[in-house]
């Protein structure tokens, strides 16, 4: 068996990993890719280490059943709380959305400028942003648990001048704006969603995508291991919730059709 | 075998139906009750009528096998979307959240008043509500779907004058408040922990608290097909999440410590 020709796994809570999906079929058009969201259990963020875990294992279980070659979480909260299991019990080759967008927020801001580290509880919660940002030696981090963004971002659909969603916004981010952040981490793959309201109230910070980050670094490791592909660029996507209601959202999430069949996976059995 | 002595089961999505428990135990404080929050899976009410019926007939299930003599759905998705399949699979007598609050509302608006129902997008999409209150005799109805309000009150514990929590209000109430409600049913129940907020943009309204209204309609069920019993009182919980987070939370939804134990349900194998 050519291990090449195999999909690219990718899962996420809901919608937000459709941002890493899109950069790795715009950096590797000729990879097969599979995607598969949560959506009937969505939110992740908000719920204890231990069933975010259980949820994540059914979730790489899952995408093992479809043969894929490696698998990029693309949901914040599983990569900051248990990437390490998922890959233990896939045995392949895992990328998460934390290094990659820590890097990147470590070169903008330098040694003495400030990053800030948006994504759900679970995620602050976890310090794994922190752990790897001072790894890289990046020492001034400031964290901000938003886990009203999630359901904004799926449910709400805010322009920028939304008047909530800036009064949600305000809430969380007055006091970081305080710190003057060179570099702000959308943590969690949800919020590039309320990147207008984001920037508002985070006007001299450039926003970093970590969803669209970890699509590179996917792209690395598939070079590095001679795993790169010419599967043909076939996406398929899978569901927990109503296929139907994911190809709605997601075309409203993405701002065009999603190319490629969608599918209900029962999540519950794997 | 006295089925008087068996324990009333409560289930909900989180902590809302805590309204409907705290209020059946203070009109019979002699019965014994089992409430499971399905905490893992919140929220039901932003997601497909597919998925919600799977999850109820789970929940169900998973009452019955803790030998429930009577099923009080306190969960205002599932009581619009499935009710009655829930009274299929158990066979139980089976009380939900509409009935008790529809009645109380057209009560208090009479033949040309105006009742709103607030709920999520779930429950407004079923008519539930509305067909209940046509068949009562109350014509004019506004409904309004907040999907906001449920990370708001189980993540965000706005007080009544909570900036951003005021923003969201004003963006789903600002059009009920025109039509000059004489009754407001609050048809989820998670939404009288946002009472205070909900009050000051629906100022000249009842508001009518689904979960507790549901509590009067179980009582009299109970009494009327002689199940009422004398089982001392005790109160068990169960949550699909973590049983200390439940307790946490639980004892800042009621505003003091919940009197049982709490215990770990694995929802996903019933």
């Amino acid at each position: 068996m050519d291990r090449r020709k195999l999909p690219v796994g990718i899962f996420d809570s809901g919608l937000g990993g459709l941002t890493a999906l899109a950069e790795l079929a715009r950096l590797m058009p000729e990879e097969d890719i599979v995607y598969f969201g949560d959506n009937a259990r969505i939110p992740y963020g908000t719920k204890s280490p231990g069933i975010i875990k259980k949820f994540a294992l059914q979730d790489t279980r899952f995408l093992l059943s479809l043969g894929v070659k490696a698998i990029l979480v693309a949901c914040g909260t599983v990569s900051s709380n248990c990437l390490a299991e998922v890959g233990a019990e896939s045995g392949l080759p895992v990328v998460g959305v934390i290094n990659a967008a820590a890097k990147k927020a470590a070169k903008i801001a330098g040694a003495n400028g400030t990053v800030a580290v948006l994504g759900t509880a679970a995620t602050v919660r976890s310090g794994a942003y922190e752990r790897e940002l001072k790894r890289l030696g990046c020492e001034n981090v400031v964290s901000r648990a938003c886990p009203m963004f999630v359901p904004l971002a799926e449910s709400w659909h805010p322009t920028a001048d939304d008047a909530a969603a800036n009064a949600v916004a305000e809430e969380y981010l007055g006091g970081v704006a305080k710190a003057a952040p060179a570099a702000v981490i959308l943590g969690c793959t949800h919020y590039p969603l309320l990147s207008g309201v984001i920037q508002k109230h985070l006007p001299g910070s450039e926003l970093i995508s970590s969803g669209s980050e970890s699509a590179g670094e996917m792209r690395a490791l598939l070079l590095e291991r001679g795993l790169a592909g010419a599967g043909g660029g076939k996406i398929r996507f899978y569901t927990s919730d109503d296929p139907e209601l994911f190809r709605e959202n997601a075309a409203r999430f993405l701002g065009r059709d999603i190319a490629g069949p969608v599918m209900k996976a029962d999540i519950e059995t794997y």
